[in-house]
């Protein structure tokens, strides 16, 4: 039995659109223990069971953050597009000219199994060390069935090295392979690759609806395989035109629609009846100098937010959760502590994880000790870490001495 | 004699606004050479002095970054502003309530000289290992003629636990000080505070022109009298309205003019003559949810454009030496060379430093080794660190063995 006591316990048992700190369900003097993975007692620290006892000296303890939206598994560097873009050039001219998601195709196809899998690693132990228990890991640079299945593997892998835990979905409709038809790949991902990947450990299945990349009834038919399979459905909806994404994402049930900057009312409305979360992804519309879609609509028509990093080769390559938190709140006009929120129970939600993103007895033992008292130092003081102790399954994973304050 | 051998050099001897790599004056397979904290050599790594040898592996080399704005000697945090900002409280109806500046002087004035030393030493560590060799540092939460000087020791000494130079600046114009006339302060300044401070060591002074601080006619006459005792004189001007700052710093002669969200083209031209440097503050810009000042105008005009980080726990607490690379493109729309040249040459020129900011030989032997080869790779990786070795006044002051891609 791990206790951790004489905390500040932000439970996010609240709803995500109160005002203040309402969203964070606050225990003052609060105790959390866990056993066997998971929490056993979430209360006042006077009234905590016996145990191995740490400290929280009065800091702030929230679940472990939870990443509802990365491409973290890819080799190759992207830079030089980042600077084409700043020089004027758009995020489509750049896939045209032979850069974009494909050039990451051929530089991740490439790799060596072991270069993609230390790569992977290191970028989810600076996620881990930083406080994310949980990171979504979207496959989508393989795009054959054989290269697909490949990046499955590999993020599975990464997430044991890292001692993280990854949630693999396959998102086939990336990009179209070249020198195969529409037809012809979203037949193999619906017949071939979405069963294999699910066989496999794949947990959602994911589709990029956009012009230049997938109709809706083509990420109509990948989805809906993917949903009888048992696999959570995403669906990258309405970043560059409102191409009805949203909508869509709504009428599949789909657990969460990503992006969303140009979704319309009746998009939102759409996903509200249907219970579908927003994956706001402001770093990313930042990085493509883009307007960051806010989360205000979403909130007043009862959504669900979250936040994800995208972390990605080309469009977003920024890593730092204070900086997402912050972002959350600077572009999307969360409150620090509903940015909090988006990031755990939101998050948790948007992935259709109900076992974490809550600090309650009998949710997962995931939680972060951070070295501030406020859940509103974090964005205040992002890009640099704040995390102090990560505690995943009810083990210690990493700790760390010294305060950034 | 340390001699770095197999580098790509950015000499920074080029102009900033020069398209793509331009303005980093590229040495390929370059070396640089120092001793005694100067610079001997710049130019091929064939052709480098014998010496002990530091093999760049190819990676990208640079002036030791120079940050010409923080306020970063300071107690308290203000979180909570951060909150109520994103709320939907304005800076100025903040400082109206009790927050803002003077809530920091309270904390400050409170806190005792090993507090204050502690955490801006641990800023300064951070800033150092990120890169930055140079950070001035303005007093301004003092405001008596005691605790002004007070701060501008506290700089001194954090600078010199840290193992950083301090550019003290005396900001006696940040704010009024309760229970004194505007004329009484202004005299203390001008009469007390600015002699003293330049004897004990203050390089520039600055002022704080905006309607709720000073004036014009105020901010002229400490500047002038700061500059008769031979400090380089600096101008928080127009950030929350134009009010005509950039001229005032123009006309003065000033080594810069800082923030300028809301300059005047006639501002930027009176600004190219007088050549004073224009220093930007994208961070505290988005901070404080305004619009960041663009680069190009300045560019265009001729005007030197510096970054600088605003560290302070009023309106920018972000930090991160790649973020603020990053929002210098993002927000200002300088390319990731030009962004590189404004942290480095730009910062310099900002301070009246022409010692530093530039790999020349006979300047000053700061310099950083980072963990990549383009220039664009830190603002596209920003959130993470990419210094691999920093070398201050020709020691290395920090080294970090693992790298961050």
């Amino acid at each position: 039995m791990l206790v951790v006591k004489n905390a500040r316990v932000a439970t996010m048992t609240s709803a995500q659109a109160l005002p203040g700190d309402g969203p964070l369900g606050f225990i003052e003097d609060g105790a959390v223990a866990m056993e066997n993975e998971r929490i056993v007692y979430v209360g006042p620290s006077s009234g905590a069971p016996a145990g191995e006892t740490l400290d929280a000296g009065g800091r702030l303890v929230t679940p472990g953050l939870v990443d509802p939206h990365t491409h973290l598994v890819f080799a190759g560097d992207r830079a030089h597009e980042y600077a084409q873009r700043i020089a004027g050039a758009s995020y489509l001219e750049i896939a045209r000219a032979g850069g974009g998601i494909r050039s990451t195709v051929r530089a991740t196809r490439a790799a060596s199994d072991e270069e993609l899998i230390e790569c992977a690693t290191k970028r989810l132990r600076r996620m881990l060390a930083s406080g994310v228990t949980t990171v979504e890991v979207k496959t989508g640079y393989g795009l054959t069935v054989a290269d697909e299945l490949r990046m499955l593997r590999i993020a599975q892998q990464a997430g044991a090295a890292a001692g993280c835990e990854v949630v693999p979905t396959l998102l086939g409709l990336h990009a179209l392979p070249e020198g195969l038809s529409r037809e012809a790949w979203i037949r193999q991902v619906c017949e071939e690759l979405l069963p294999a990947a699910a066989h496999a450990g794949a947990r959602g299945c994911d589709a990029f609806c956009e012009e230049g990349a997938f109709t809706r009834d083509e990420c109509s038919r990948a989805l809906s395989a993917g949903q009888a399979l048992g696999l959570a459905a995403h669906l990258h909806a309405d970043q560059l035109s409102d191409s009805g994404g949203a909508a869509l994402a709504a009428s599949l049930g789909c657990a969460s629609a990503d992006h969303l900057e140009r979704t319309s009312t009746a998009g939102i409305a759409a996903m509200a009846s249907a219970g579908t979360a927003a994956v706001l992804l402001p770093l990313a519309a930042w990085f493509l100098r883009d307007t960051p879609a806010g989360a205000k609509p979403f909130l007043d028509a009862g959504v669900t937010v979250a936040l994800g990093s995208n972390l990605n080769p080309g469009s977003q390559r920024m890593e730092s959760v204070s900086l997402l938190l912050g972002a959350g709140c600077l572009f999307c006009g969360l409150t620090p502590a509903q940015s909090l929120w988006a990031c755990t129970r939101g998050a948790a939600r948007a992935l259709g994880l109900d076992d974490r993103g809550v600090l309650e007895p009998g949710r997962r033992a995931d939680l972060v000790l951070w070295d501030c008292k406020d859940a509103a130092h974090l964005p205040y003081h992002a890009g640099v870490e704040h995390a102090l102790t990560v505690i995943a399954r009810g083990i210690v994973v990493a700790n760390r001495e010294s305060a950034c304050n």
